[in-house]
């Protein structure tokens, strides 16, 4: 069931030539690969974020993927790589949580621990296993190498598993309390919970107003379906498309318009 | 007359998975698509910058390349998605000028209006068209499959149409009136008008020295074929690639030395 | 023995629709070709680093890669466009010394001048050769275009020459005098010499403490196999997967803790 798609997921970024070394490696190995690129900005070293935007992304690849994902703080330490094969597809990367949410949601059929001596092409560098061994790795799965002839089996609970939202909501003082988890390119506020749970939470729905505070300051915010329904420069709150709640400013950047950052906390009540 | 290609053009940026989720939904349906990126970094919401970039970009591409361009900030309302086919290629996206500079002077063969539930892969998310609509479209079309299944013809004249340089020159008390249109990667200030234009008004050509004003300051600058006609640190002006009249420091950056900002007025006279 | 890979490496940046351009140039020659992006974030101008990068990236490449690479600050000059042939692989761009130190690394089998005539698909822009000479120039030739059709032969010593890292080091009071070639974009400081060079001279090795002084301000380093072995937050110096001596804070940003830029010397001595 293996296709020749092979998704990249890391958190090296466009300036350097690593992403660029990694591909080579791919299409040295098998020419034939279609290699797509899910980001290479994830913010560096950002584990959870990583995790989050493959476990939001892995499902609309077609069926046999194999995703090679390094976000990898700890390489060349004494974490291990590993494989896991999912129902529909093959995650290949650090055992450090960044694959789990994903495998674990698309059902877990195997899991490996890479044998670095497995794909010796050149000397392995201490810090770049996502070009020595990962690469090599996923695209020799690719060519429908047998995974056992690269890796041994890993007892499943060995698998790293981290927290990613979406969390449940804290209720507390008549408010919700959320955290931003991630500020996209657009500058819009990804939170870490669920606009339906919030919603349930706090009694209100669609076309409502909210308050949310943060800072110190406090902002009128309306429930909409999209972040187009207010004025320009106007603040929504809405589901967005990876499932979470999100709060934007209509053709504008709600992280610099509210000086909210990654990290920040935002209390978020119902208009009194 | 179809080809394989799907040439993408966004505002999505790199930062988040969202060129990466389209690419899947390409690859998903048609594994044989060759996916080319014209940028995905226009600046947000700037649908005049798209289609500017559109109209200076889809020439080169071979015959029959689909084009997929997103910058859409009213996904989510009552504007229409789009197909214009015309002389050469198709293109898919929103109806708000963001296509028609390019689909006009490659001449229009036939419009149509995207029928949503053509394409229902997922539950379509209400912000994110460019996944869930118009890249099954583009993608379907790369496979024969015939418009007229996916979409309804819409009237000609229904086509929103938006106004993109080059424009024409504005001459008062001796000077031209330009604006920046636009500033790229390196800084160079993109005028809104052509060179050709200015120096015709002017009644001055190549190897002259021109005063260019913005912002109370005045910059002396040589007419050049390329910017590297002037010594290090030095400002030229001459046309760029894309057709417009373009200012440029050499081995510099212009914006930044000039304190010059996209949609600054510049007034360009004659040496007295 | 030529492939139809094709490996771009620029300073045009992700923001413009230049290298969407020249892909699609590529793409219309040559529909089987495979593109990879070495990085088209070098910054502007320094052709002393794309050289660099593309010595330390080419050789991971499959057998037959044509290289398309274009810093070329030059570009509309005298200045030649060149094609060189080597063992292994080609090389297209201008000549300025981009292309020599892979090239001479790999060993050259053929020096060739581009004849501008030879790849006339539309009007030459004075500002943007790699769409329009370079990419057709790369494209032709993996398309078994021979060389000599589209070029003249070019004496091997009119080629240019940069010097690049690693350079030797200079020691001087007891202290090794570097200098920061490159930051890349985890903000590690790329310096200019190897770090076995610099341990030899200061006759010391892994494990063992240094301090290292820019600026009026000093640093104790710890030297280690990969920078996740000090604590967070921590310094470590350890040879790159660029084969250079690299300065990396542990899951930190190095450039912006220490204060230190590209081109700032630093001088490396042992704890006393």
């Amino acid at each position: 069931m293996m296709s020749n798609t092979i998704a990249i997921l890391t958190d090296y970024g466009l300036k350097d030539p690593y992403v660029g070394m990694v591909k080579a490696v791919i299409n040295r190995i098998n020419p034939q690969a279609v290699i797509i690129d899910i980001t290479h900005e994830v913010p560096k070293y950002r584990v959870d974020v990583g995790a989050f935007i493959l476990k939001t992304s892995y499902k609309y690849f077609r069926r046999g993927t194999i995703f090679l994902a390094v976000v990898d703080p700890e390489v060349g330490t004494t974490r291990k790589g590993i494989v896991i094969r999912t129902k529909n597809y093959v995650f290949v990367g650090p055992n450090n949580g960044l694959l789990t949410p994903a495998a674990l949601e698309d059902t877990i059929e195997g899991v490996y621990e890479i044998r670095e001596d497995s794909v010796r092409l050149w000397e392995v560098s201490e810090t770049f296993h996502g070009r020595d061994i990962f690469a090599p790795v996923a695209t020799l799965i690719s060519i429908k190498t047998p995974i056992e002839s690269l890796c041994s089996p890993l007892p499943t609970n060995e698998l790293v598993i981290i927290d990613i939202p979406p969390r449940k909501p804290v209720f507390e003082d008549g408010q919700v309390i959320t955290k931003v988890f991630y500020i996209d390119d657009f500058g819009n506020l990804i939170l870490d919970q669920k606009l339906e749970d919030i919603l349930d939470v706090l009694k209100t729905g669609l076309g409502d107003d909210l308050i949310i505070r943060s800072k110190g300051r406090e902002y009128r915010v309306k429930i909409t379906k999209t972040f187009a329904e207010v004025c320009e420069g106007c603040i929504a709150i809405y589901r967005n498309s990876l499932g979470l709640a999100e709060v934007g400013v209509f053709k504008g950047n709600a992280s610099k318009a509210l000086g909210i950052c990654e990290g920040d906390v935002i209390r978020i009540g119902k208009v009194l």
